[in-house]
């Protein structure tokens, strides 16, 4: 793995999260992006080497909207930059951690991505993503 | 803010905790410090220009105990770089955030650090953090 390429957090409202995040950070979002197929829309902060994206369910049925009515806004996953997500993914299905998705597949920001179950990872869902050239 | 400095997640058994995200990164913790103010011990992992740093309680009056009994294993905070740590406390506290400690103190890693507390910060717990000179 590479670097933390982003952290993903949760949130109800974009608009207003993209307000308070430009007064966290004393900057603003440099992108907005919506993932149908994964029912969210997104925003991008820069922070050094890392991004911080905010993610809004855009329906009910969303992995974030799940997240959200569960646990309520806050930290929802960390994404690491790996060189070849194919290879990373089965060394770590050997490892022992459970991959959600067999195949990689399309995420926000031009990336394939795949996802670690939590209960294998210390309670951290972890995103592993890889750059599409 | 300069960049991500680190990422702190909450564990019950750092020994455990060392072996699985050694299997995760494929890299070991290059360091395990005790924060005794804190009531707990670290370990860090290097991840680009961010560290992963886990933190296991070692007294059941610390918040990372108190973090684990309510929420579990997970996420428990981000820390950011900042230049100057007294003028970014002054900004934010301008702009609404509540900050934790009305002094910077000594944290893990030879960093002065202040938190800012989660219902602020879109349930997100926040940690600026200035290296010692």
């Amino acid at each position: 793995m590479l670097k933390v390429e982003h952290i993903g957090i949760a949130v109800k409202n974009l608009e207003e999260s993209n307000e308070l995040f430009t007064k966290l950070f004393n900057s603003k979002p440099y992108k907005q992006e919506a993932v149908a197929s994964e029912g969210v829309t997104t925003s991008f902060f820069k922070m050094g080497e890392t991004k911080i994206e905010l993610l809004e369910a855009t329906n009910e049925d969303s992995a974030i909207a799940k997240f959200l009515s569960k646990k309520g806004e806050g930290i929802h996953h960390i994404a690491y930059e790996v060189a070849d997500i194919k290879a990373e993914m089965k060394r770590l299905s050997r490892e022992g951690f459970q991959i959600l998705n067999e195949q990689p597949k399309k995420g926000a920001d031009n990336k394939l991505v795949c996802f670690l179950h939590p209960k294998t990872t210390n309670g951290v869902l972890v995103e592993l993503c890889q750059e599409i050239k």
